[in-house]
């Protein structure tokens, strides 16, 4: 095992002193073989006014340094995540157990959104409007909106940090990173290039710009619950959203939530099966079944789906499982034990409600590895929709429904509390438009012939439903990060009513 | 007194056949004289899932109704409200106290938004974006959401129903009205002509598109409750807002709430005085201040306060305070009593925290209309913003403050928990754009040369902090009855994986 | 014969003062029986530069009405089309051989132009957008432009006009309209019901604002060579458009040139063959070959293409020719004599270059109506795609090629040197979106399962190469009515300069 | 004198084999002294052919390259103009007599052009549209355009290639580059950027995507009449215009003209006057009056011309004439002998006109620079704007006139053929959203409180009438790089057709 070693190396060149972070209180562990890698201390929550403060003033100056000029540090952050790829991704790899591919993928997604971001950094384009009265005209503006509290997950330990953080901060808004207590090497490996970053850029931007807090919940819900939060986006559970969206609510926070996915493919008589193999082995099988856009369900048109399954089996059963940092490793460990038990738990449910476990499901390499937890990616076929098939288990579980009719489909595939992504895969037009029309897929993202994950940056990401409603990443999905104001200029000399109304 | 023999008339002329509605439940009194105009039955709340489940059915056939098609049954609401709107500006007059030229203008807005969403209803735009991958695209489609509630307040009892309606119509969502129980013929008179149209349009609106509930508040909690009500659109105050957005956000139901104001004007050295006196009696005394963007604080610079208080107190003393039928009525009655304490409450509250009464407060027209509640539009000089200022008093109750740099008439303008409306009155460049910019208004309006009310439907409406963060309307505000969804197409034969990721 | 005599009552009720247009320059005569119909005075083109000073002059008040308010007027004028739309309808088909039923189509086009140009009026966005400099922002505005000449041609004598005007005129811009000396009466009919709005409108439509020329080529070249007009938009022949755009580049005049089009559909092994056949007919035959959208090369898979003739030509042997004001005619006349001969021409042309006539081309009725002229439609089949092929032929003339693969026939779909219209029959997704793509269809429009004609308002209309690159109706096409202004606002007290340049 | 010396080692780190040009048709001299830099051999007119295939076979592969791949190489391209920007800069001095600020400047311009080219390569957007139809949609959308010749003039030698060609490579056009033989080396400097940037991108770039072209008018013409040139963006005078523009619309290819302009500013008695004064030195006399944008024309309040020209009398006298590389340097020489003569030319008809010659005008440095035509910046007072008023000289010659309404100085502002640039100091609100308003200045850039020259590239520029009414650089003038496509696509079973219409 050469992690751990390594590990102190690329954390170094990282430019992690970790002695500075170390701490009692919380212990990150490499799923790979289970061994603590660090251990570090949690921010106290009395501390948190002081770094929400510090965030508040850096906003004051922040907001009236120029888009451009903001996307000047975004541009240097993208060139800081491009240089230090290899070793971010190497980070999230031993912290998380993502395969070297998707490790390096993942801190890809930064680069690609922090040049989206500088792009949008001479835009942020709101409308000029006419108006009704003479000598009036009208404009929205969209302004910075104030202190960010980004709240990730584990499985995205940088990427999500980086499409928050470089919108944000183009838009004008200070950020505060909580990232998970699992994660936090990695999600510190990803702020430091930001570090660096700021301090290239020199004192345009204010202290307090970025502030990374490693802590644990207590942190999290200081940044909920404070009323100079402007906006709270915060990626996980949807037990998570159901407590953080109505204290927002309550204080009129903003929020992005992106929440619990229970993504399906439906699979048609017109697809091509084995472009589908491919697709769904990808996304049922990548980062262990732990991306939120994880396929999950797969709905197969009765005819075909014992062909679809002659050829899926034999591709799980290749599969290669193990430690992710080695060359042909397709699945790597489940975060923790708990994830591996709810697993468990989970196929025994499925089974219990009528389903046959076609695949996998077994614990591997506990020999190699007593205290990482890897598993073969399970198949379930099950009869029905039944209730743990709509409840999302985040590992590489995938149950199999059939369908005869296509309307059926689409119905199983809306039939769950979560909306998050979705996909087709058929080469018959109708039936494609019609999964992505107004009585089609009702998630965030319905693709075609390409499975529910990986998302590109330049489209908007987020879910309907229990996935929370809300979009970040592309398209637009900066407006949520700014506020905008109507403004209504008179320039003439006379004082016209909308509506033709005379008040005299 | 003609007001309520006439009212029959028109309401018969509005298609509303008064004794169907008929009850002992809500007691709708007219304002101007106090005098019961009616007594209507209220709808049981135990019939609300039915309510309910017929715009849920209805959604499933209007959303196939092509938008251009559902823009026509919104252009023959238009004609509607056009033909009626003498009658329908009377029942407001008669029902709210409005004088008739804002009973007239609140119908004009009606039609204004039909016309406007006729338009939309061949736009509706998404994005059709390029793709990293090849034989890939990606586009954003924006699909209808499902049945939408719009709970309205006493003030604005067609338009704000006709704003919500037609936008949500012409998106592909089946409406649900629940009208204020103050201003329930006005609501009424407006939903009857929107049944008209659907009967010229013919059984291409299906059943249940369009319902009116005549109730209590557990009727409107029955709707912000239930599951089947895609997008909750509630007009009213900040108590308001702050217990249904937190149910809404638990449910992960939509939302557009419209909630208190507290909306300033300020006044520099370089403004058209005689311009700023006309725009502040407008905007203060208007609908006898009961606009949610009424103007409530008058922050005007020291040097400039007394020459602007001798040409604003006697335009105030010049009102035409009386029955808002009667022509030349410039200032009506308040909506009752409550109301009417509540101004007395805060004049005292004022006058307590150091304020002196410069005009107005007393009621008036006692003798001729012993239940009407007439005040005359009160003027209170404060020395400093303390906690009743902050507050919103919904009546013409004017503060005026003053300050000697434009950053703090700003800080003034913002330092309240409401963000609805402002405007800076100056004819100086700079002054005007610094109000406008990153730093200045931070409300969701922010005007120029006019007062804070009185929007354009062309641009959203809406504002920030405990006015809710939402907007309706104009621009792109459609945007908030739909659902988005982001589709990326695969018409190649390959399958890459997005952020270069291999996985083989 | 009702023709003649229903037509005065006809177009006495459009308005259409007879006697006041009488003249000898121009013989209006019906397609259906070749009777002259009227004899109209041509305006002198010395009388042009008063025409044009006109509109100079309504230009300058015009473009200070508000653009809602503008909005008004148009949204009169669709009301009146709406009123009168038998009316126009039927004079639309007396003079250019219409069958009903496109006739009304042609009205309905107008009226959904008024209505989408009515939302316009509240929209006609620019930007806003950030700038690089503090204190500074940037805008963009779209404003009226000035005088617009519509130059129209026969076989859309309505509607292309009221695509135009109705834009031009919510944009800001008088209006001059030059309808084709063969259409002059739809012409007419359609600006009477625009001169009822303008009377309803009142005094805020200046003098000027919207007048029509009858007149002679002589006429169009005036308006072509005034610097005062700032856009021609004409539609018309290729030749035509490489006349008027070289003299409008050299004045810097700007242009929206409709020019020629030889609209392809490819049908492929995935169509359905049914629903191809109805799309075929309904395009190649509609308005007797005359519409510029009209299908005139059927590019068909070699496989399926016995298949599909053995489908299409009982199809057009079932058409009925005849009197278009007859219920049931699905074939009216050709406008004259010209156009028949050419199409004869070009018959003999394809069978020389190896086509063989499979289907009509024969004239019809000719007892009935010896000065009508009548023409059953006509499909050859073609060995390649000869140069009579890649010559538009302005009649029922359909070519039938061959293909193998869908590169080839994407390809012959390119290689014609008009660029309008196109379409592909096919459910298979790969074909399809390979023809929407970046190496598809070259034409302006590329549509999926519906034919080349029939476009709907709400997208942009309009093609590449000789059709002449310009766009008008839907979508952003407006933006060509109007002049843009990029604003750069200073309103900071310093004067930094971009790219961060010193210059001191 | 270090400049030739210098500039050998400087190409030469700028990529540049000085020998491969080498030959004897183009003659590059130095403005700073007339020493010829450079003699280059012109490409000859029989070889366009071959260059024009190579793009255009070049396009058939980059059309098919992912936009957001197409933008990874123009980051690639940014990235080396960032680190070659110094050794740009300085050719650009040495070759057109820039001051180095305003040679860094220019560079800094393909910078940031690149940056906002890299964040369209993510949006590119059409927009979906809604059908009046069921089962159909409608998208927009935009698709690569064809080879795109790129004709650029002598005074932006680098900016204006990186401006189009930017946007046209990420717009999936291969470009051909003509730069002014005045500027061949600028040209050459910031193509060979280009190439580095297309070898690090490797093979994904066919060969033939970018060339450069060195040579006379001839090869420009054979871009011009070139129909596979898809677009020809050219800079220069309007005459070129006059012949170009003809030319490209007879044969239906598209353009950007971007040709000359007579750029004003106004001067109103609200000014910031010591602002305003920075302002006009700045755009007068920067680039020696070279720039497009150059302010020309002076319009100032009678009330105040005398205080203005009391403040920039003096500062025109202070400013330090001469060798552009040398630091302290505000004003460099003219380009050549032409220049300086038709400037004095200009002078003397001005004198003819009624001018009064206020300062400057006379040829500077003459014994240190013989063959260098430095000149000290003019000023001329006018007593009306007359013929040579209207004209532009391209030299720094600023022509005063006075006015007393702001209508008169608008009037002034419009009444010249160009419509470049224009821009009002003021701090009055009402003058200045007058002078931005639809009465306003009618040039395609209208500024406030900042002069004429130095746009933004976030902005679209350009400008209307004689200037040619085309648009590059930022805000959606990419559009003009790409051609439209308007798709319907039918997924129904049925074929419904538009307007209504019934065709059995």
């Amino acid at each position: 095992m050469t992690t751990t070693a390594d590990l102190q190396t690329v954390l170094s060149r990282c430019g992690i002193d970790l002695p500075r972070y170390s701490g009692h209180d919380i212990s990150v562990h490499s799923p790979i073989d289970g061994a603590e890698i660090a251990r570090l201390a949690a921010l106290p929550v009395a501390q948190m006014p002081q770094v929400i403060d510090r965030a508040t003033q850096a906003f004051e100056q922040w907001r009236l340094v120029p888009a451009p000029v903001r996307g000047e540090l975004v541009r240097l952050w993208g060139e800081e995540l491009r240089r230090a790829k290899a070793d971010i991704g190497h980070v999230i790899s031993c912290e998380v157990g993502k395969i070297v591919q998707e490790g390096l993928g993942e801190v890809q997604e930064g680069v690609d959104i922090c040049e989206f971001a500088v792009g949008l950094s001479r835009q942020l384009h709101g409308k000029t409007i006419v108006s009704e009265r003479p000598g009036h005209r009208i404009m929205e503006q969209y302004h910075p909106l104030g202190p960010v509290a980004i709240i990730t997950a584990f499985n995205f330990p940088s990427a999500v940090f980086a499409w928050n953080a470089a919108i944000a901060l183009v838009c004008g808004n200070p950020v505060i990173f909580k990232p998970s207590e699992k994660a936090a090497l990695s999600g510190l490996a990803t702020f430091k290039a930001l570090e660096r970053a700021i301090e290239q850029f020199g004192n345009r931007a204010p202290a307090g710009l970025a502030q990374i807090v490693l802590g644990t919940s207590d942190v999290a819900e200081a940044l909920v619950d404070s009323p100079q939060i402007a906006l709270v986006s915060a990626t996980g559970s949807t037990p998570m959203g159901r407590t953080v969206g109505p204290k927002l609510a309550a204080r009129f926070g903003k929020r992005i939530l992106e929440l619990g996915g229970n993504n399906a493919m439906v699979v048609t008589p017109a697809a091509d099966l084995d472009l589908a193999v491919r697709a769904i082995v990808f996304s049922a099988v990548g980062t262990a079944g732990q991306r939120c856009t994880t396929l999950r369900r797969l709905i197969v048109h009765r005819d075909i789906k014992q062909a679809l399954l002659d050829k899926l089996l034999p591709a799980y059963r290749s599969l290669r499982i193990g430690d992710p940092l080695q060359a042909g490793t397709l699945v790597g460990p489940l975060i923790d034990k708990a994830s591996f038990d709810a697993m468990q738990h989970s196929i025994e449910q499925a089974q219990q409600q009528g389903g046959q476990l076609l695949a996998g499901g077994q614990r591997q390499l506990e020999q190699s590895f007593p205290h990482g937890f890897y598993v073969a990616p399970a198949i379930v076929d099950m009869p029905a929709q039944t209730a743990i098939v709509q409840h999302e288990t985040f590992a590489p579980l995938l149950y199999v429904l059939s369908y005869d009719e296509l309307a059926q489909a689409i119905a199983l595939n809306n039939d769950v509390p979560q909306g998050l992504s979705s996909c087709i895969f058929s080469n018959d037009l109708r039936e494609v438009e019609t999964f992505l029309g107004a009585a089609g897929s009702d998630c965030g993202m319905a693709n075609v012939n390409i499975g529910p994950s990986g998302a590109e940056i330049g489209g908007a990401f987020g879910g309907e439903k229990e996935t929370g409603g809300d979009r970040e990443s592309g398209s637009d999905a900066w407006k949520q990060y700014m506020r905008r104001t109507t403004n209504t200029i008179n320039y003439s000399r006379e004082l016209p009513l909308a509506q033709g109304i005379q008040f005299e």
